[in-house]
């Protein structure tokens, strides 16, 4: 895509910005957004930055019947220098990429989409929100246009991206949560889509997520779907424990997906001498330490909390209240370090953040 | 749904119709089409036909991002006297709630939707092939719409109904297919969404579809997901082998995808008290069978194709040939007698046939 420029429309009249305090997770967007499409032969052409508006697409167009779409979240922070940074998103362009191969979706230059991301984020600088914790939610997402409703790879495809300010994720400080051991529905299983990003998955999660909230949990506990035995994720995150003074958490299988945030987690306690192994963790294994004493602490990751500390862990009939239901240490330290990374207070050892610039916008 | 009516706005000037001999699946849409929208607290609502033409729906649509979404596929037949025939249409109706279920989609007003289906195809009857083995086909869809991209159940849908005019699965007679025996990836697995006709299990399909066309297949034979031993079903259909005399095909195991052909197939095979069973049926087994030469057919069922005869078998560097790549004696029996039935040319004994006539239309 060498030489290739995004076109910028750009909104006459802008939309009136969110109170801060008010900022829900997902409901409201900027003025703008970058689409790109796909068609053969002529590959991703099109790219262009245009006031955030509706789609106009064929009822057969294939996303809505089958499924092939991927998707991808990042977010963008304010520093208190005034600064925009975004954290690995070079991770999330590649995931991407790696979603597409999965769903048989043709390959994005992911070069040339993080520059656009940047110019549009940088467009719409205006809202990014400045209070603590708060940021700019990014959601990339490709979905498969051709209108045919027969069941093969499409031969069109849109790629969009939206933005949308996002409160903080703790109102009242980060919270241990009530979590449910799901032992009926799986969410993915070895040779499906599980380390993908796409829609399948998280329609999948949805009935697990609404019995586990009616039963007053936040969020579900998936385990293998061949044994039932083994952890997999909690909710939409990645999943460590502590026990006895080492972090494990579930090994990429094929059914997981490999978060940023947990890769980024591991490095950390690498670079704390704090041992951390990533390996099969099965539940039976976690309740045993549990029992021993030695479940010191639990946690999920993932962009959305940055770390969600597991409060208590509902398996069947049985209950394991973890760090007596407050934030355990390694996880107050890496919720602090990471948070302190993305919005530039901590020095970045890994030169994990990119800073949005104007010269990464086009002028037009 | 009491009461309730479907208003008509019809199309002014109709579309060309397309030459019968070139009929595509799946490319070319009628001139009308249904939509009924879902919001709370007003529920199920707008029921409408309209003429066919693109949706105007906001990028942060749920469907776009969670692929919570579900579909239907039947027919609609022209008989020699020029009647117009469903079959079965409620059962997938019944089987499309049954989909609602698993997506936490609100349930439908099965009898309502079927009579708008009718209105539907009979105000564009005459997009209706006449040639043999043409049809129309239906899809019925239901997606999320919420402009909102948290994953959570949608708070508003659109149930869309489109039609489309099909040739002949069959354009030189029926023909038995190379299948290739799928053992890296998973189509679903119990406790996830193969039950249901959700597009995630569509998307998880296409990478093993793209693999095996490459290879020279045309198909892929799904094993199970947790122990790739069972066989559970072929491409998009339900599978059948006749070994020895005895008919068997997989139980519904919570991974397949209870197909209505499936089901009537079972039904005419107790009519002729030919042995049918479901059960467990692992590739092991069949290829023992196959050496004992007691492998005597093998088919898919689903509505597109009815039946599919499977001429081989392609299972790791194991070759199975079936009844010499001819269609067999119960396939041959079957098929006939189900398009028999489908185009009026038979007796229905099971009374799976409804007539859509005018009195189900509104005349406005
Ligand atoms: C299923 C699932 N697992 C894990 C994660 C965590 O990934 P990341 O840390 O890249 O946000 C996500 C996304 O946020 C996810 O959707
Ligand atoms: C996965 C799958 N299995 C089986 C079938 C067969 O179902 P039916 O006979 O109702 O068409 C279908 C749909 O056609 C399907 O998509």
């Amino acid at each position: 895509m060498e030489g290739w420029t995004v076109t910028v429309d750009r909104r006459i009249t802008k939309k009136e910005k969110p109170n801060t305090e008010q900022l829900e997770f997902g409901r409201i967007f900027t003025d703008h957004m970058f689409i790109m499409d796909y068609m053969e032969p002529l590959g991703w052409h099109d790219a262009r930055i245009v006031p955030y508006q509706q789609l106009t697409i064929d009822p057969s167009a294939m996303t809505f019947h089958y499924g092939q779409s991927v998707f991808e979240g990042m977010k963008a922070y304010h520093t208190d220098e005034g600064e925009i940074q975004l954290f690995r998103p070079e991770k999330n362009l590649e995931r991407l990429n790696h979603s597409n191969d999965r769903l048989c979706i043709p390959q994005i230059d992911e070069e040339f989409v993080l520059n656009a991301i940047k110019q549009l984020v940088y467009l719409d600088k205006d809202w990014i929100p400045k209070a603590d914790g708060t940021s700019l939610y990014i959601r990339p997402f490709i979905i498969s246009t051709e209108p045919f409703i027969g069941v093969a790879p499409s031969h069109q495809y849109k790629l969009i991206v939206i933005l949308s300010p996002v409160g903080s994720y703790y109102k009242e400080g980060i919270n241990p949560v009530k979590i449910a051991v799901e032992n009926h529905y799986v969410r993915a299983v070895k040779g499906g889509t599980g380390e993908a990003k796409t829609g399948g998955n998280y329609a999948a999660s949805l009935k697990a997520q609404e019995k586990c909230t009616q039963n007053g949990f936040s969020q579900v506990l998936w385990l293998d779907g061949v044994e039932k035995k083994y952890i997999e994720e909690v909710g939409s995150m990645n999943v460590f424990f502590k026990i006895n003074g080492e972090v494990v958490t579930p090994a990429l299988n094929g059914s997981i997906l490999e978060g940023i945030t947990r890769n980024s987690v591991i490095q950390l306690l690498n670079h704390w001498n704090i041992p951390v192994t990533e390996r099969k963790v099965s539940m039976e294994e976690l309740y045993e330490a549990y029992v021993d004493g030695k479940l010191e602490e639990a946690f999920g990751s993932g962009t959305a909390a940055v770390l969600s500390p597991i409060g208590q862990l509902s398996w069947g009939d049985k209950d394991l209240f973890i760090n007596n239901g407050k934030t355990g240490e390694v996880s107050k330290a890496l919720y602090d370090t990471l948070t302190g990374i993305q919005y530039g207070r901590k020095t970045d050892p890994f030169n994990w953040v990119e800073k949005v610039k104007e010269v990464s916008a086009i002028k037009n």
